[in-house]
């Protein structure tokens, strides 16, 4: 299965609410996602951790899901975040996220109950076997809850066809080393740890997955050029140029740092929802500071 | 605000499907139901981890808290699980339940994105505020990724009126000391962690809640008499007796061991809903001897 | 091999040195040795974790070993800690204490380098092949570096003749559940962790081995007895009693904060060597405050 | 104070010993010296965990500081670790080694108890005071059991004049962003952690302390010079070429494993002290296999 050649910097969207979080902003959104695309990222991915995806309903769901898909209109690769707590409630989302048009999934292996291997496999199987587009598999045991270890990596990636793409999130380098080894170079793999951005990029990552990228494009971008140009020192002086605000939006929260962010750029998003608290009034100076400091 | 007196044995309930998890099956809910009570329970908690609460749509919870509190119609006190991942649906699900006639409600402060004890705080401050009943407040990070310090707990003890009992399921016996000393003896704790039932009694708990009733009710409560005998020596002889279930059950996930072990017992629960696996052979065969064992 | 039955509480003590930590005050030593004996403990364990064995030269070692075993004269068991971080020195060590007659030696794998299962069996069946006493296995990792599973502390407690004791220091009552269990109920445990008294106890543990007995004796004694008496509500009540002790002493530091209160009672001890420092003011205060209410 | 000027590739000595690890061998010590240095490394660290520096009796660990000082003869700079429990004997050590001659001392908080931040700036302070070398301070948790923040090492390296190196060893690449980012670049750190060679000298790490260089000194060297060329499709070629060997020795232990492939290659040191195992057959086959493959 063709992988459609995802690589680069991988923008997340937000999901914005009108007053208290209580209905979609549709307009807002589709705002967003063209800022996005006219900063010059790579590929889109809607209703990730970022996107408050696992804060939605069913119907609120499919509603930006599609709407999403049809606002980038192919002018970059999406990729669909279809994580759910059901295998059922999973399958049904990347066949609704396939029919309205994603090019990819992006599949987090979200449980209550904790997952044996066995059961883990067949949930991306079972997915597998519902879509004919290519799936991400994403591991994030800090939102999950389950660490996928690098050799089930490989075994769901071998196994499961159109599994063609592996997102790490966990901030530890030696599984990407692992994923290079073990993988013999075949797996391609993204970096979703934010201050992770360097070393992934010099362990060979072919992409980086940042929600950075609604604030902070031109260095996101910048750092990745350096190092397809193969410029180390341009590189590392980039990164920690941007680093700053990258520390700040992991620790801070996605949702809550970037939704911030771009409420000071005169995109107003509005809030996380509750029990997510927006950015305090401390937390936005710091970041309108940080924010400064770099452009 | 009066707390009932919850104590003792806590049973909780599972969630039965027709096959492949596909329907609920109420009918023999209200089966499990009665044998939790006929067996004498003292009190009942639908829609916990054991319940696979997580697992259900919306619809499917409303129908199984409605049916669960109705079928128990006042025999004992009910305790519903409304934990969820908004504010705003964890307030609903409160309200549901009040308006049903649940005694209690337990609440796990879910989240996808970790929670500042602000935001914690918050959550159960807007759920106290909607309802009439007292809440469990429930700790338990292995599964809410989620972790409350003893000081936040006694913070939302202390500020929300109607959080009056605490239960803890780290499996830290040191959490429940703490809450012993530093609430001066006046917070209700509940142990929520089957393997530490001796210690969490020897330490104070006030009662045990736990899904292994459905198999050892009369362990479980014999357990709980030895200790209000005082008889130490009793309590370590049967604690040691039911140990090798408690541990398999908290090994093996609550769902997939209790409906295994309701199944072999002629009550057919169905399995747990994917990704979850149902107990296999080797697993049942077990946990099968271990039964007999202790009849 | 006959265990000399050892049992109940086995105090700690100190070593006391002259001013800045610089000579051994062995007169001082002694004074301790006996009130630990006048306060009615069952046993005394020399150059442990509290004794600072860790910190003493060879020569001190040997001095300190030799003293103590003397002083003591058979009033009460001597348990003399032998760990050292080759095996060769921890078999002279061993031997050392036999000759000078001690009833049993304490052994913690410690090690620089992370051990494997069968180096550390090997460090166990070398010093059992050298000495005729009884051992009495430590599992402390906090303090070692090194956790052995019960499955593991099993296979040496069955290879090695004279390993007839298990002293068990992580803080998790499940392994000694699960020593009781796999032990089938033949494997004598104590506890090392002082806030894990009751339910040590409650568990089935053979004694507790602990430095408070320098400061607080009877009541260490009293849990004990009320344990022997199949009174859990007294036990219950006298573990509350003395529980900010235990957490304090442990937080502290033993040899800290035994010194100082040693100090405060007219048996001047001295310091800690450098790089621990002795008890500041506020310590000295609160610790004071506290045996002021417990007495 | 002048650092005198310490980077690259930092070469951590052996120390050999006779048949049963009974005594030193000072003549094959001076050999793997030679080799080194002939090899091209830019310092030599003797005694550091590789060294066995622990598993060395004082008069023991005297001798090899000293034959290690003179045969190194200032072809390259020698940082010799002088850490030890108490601070007097680790002042003793310090002030030893640069008696003899050692550019600099590196000194690891080694302690049995926990230590508080005051105590280990104590520690640091008294060395500090103690000598006119410059100190590189090391971080290692795994060995010392003490983890210093990097708040808490930019503390020390303000407070004490001639600290002035840092050597990172967590195997966490977000210290050294934060020792490069709170440190304004003027904090020169060295990494210790072998598998993460590559993403350190990104990071901006000056040197790279490994117990490699005993085996494939080249390798090491190519890489360094590959970030001093700036070219990063070569030193992640290079890394990825050595990093089997860098995973292996570093999962074995390294006086386990360096000892294995220099009694390889003709040079005969022995086996490592007990408790301490000399490398299997299975580990050495695999060993020679991974040497064979990159020479």
């Amino acid at each position: 299965m063709s992988n459609t050649n995802i690589h680069g910097i991988i923008g997340y969207t937000i999901t914005p609410f009108t007053a208290k979080g209580e209905q979609l902003d549709l307009d807002t959104l589709g705002r967003s996602i063209d800022r996005l695309i006219d900063s010059g990222v790579h590929a889109i991915a809607p209703l990730g951790s970022t996107g408050e995806g696992a804060y939605l309903s069913d119907a609120e769901w499919d509603q930006v899901a599609e709407f999403s898909i049809r606002h980038i209109a192919k002018r970059v690769p999406t990729i669909v975040s279809v994580s759910d707590l059901t295998t059922a409630k999973a399958v049904r989302r990347a066949r609704f996220a396939e029919a309205k048009g994603a090019d990819a999934v992006m599949v987090l292996p979200a449980s209550y109950w904790k997952l044996s291997e066995a059961e883990i496999l067949g949930h991306y199987q079972a997915i597998g076997d519902s879509i004919g587009v290519p799936i991400m598999l994403y591991n994030n045991p800090a939102t999950s809850g389950t660490d996928m270890s690098v050799e089930l990596i490989l075994r769901i990636f071998n196994a499961v066809e159109n599994v063609t793409m592996v997102k790490e999130s966990t901030g530890d380098i030696q599984r990407m080393h692992k994923l290079q080894l073990l993988g013999e170079g075949q797996v391609p793999f993204y970096n979703g740890c934010n201050p992770l951005a360097l070393e992934a990029f010099a362990a060979g990552a072919k992409g980086w997955c940042t929600a950075a990228a609604n604030l902070i494009p031109q260095l996101n971008l910048d750092l990745y050029h350096a190092v397809l140009d193969n410029n180390l020192d341009l590189a590392r002086a980039l990164f920690y140029r941007q680093l700053p605000v990258l520390d700040f939006i992991l620790k801070g929260g996605l949702p809550t740092t970037i939704k911030a962010g771009l409420n000071m750029t005169g995109l107003q998003v509005g809030d996380p929802r509750l029990p997510v608290f927006p950015l305090g009034e401390a937390g936005r100076n710091q970041l309108q500071a940080m924010l400064n400091a770099v452009r």
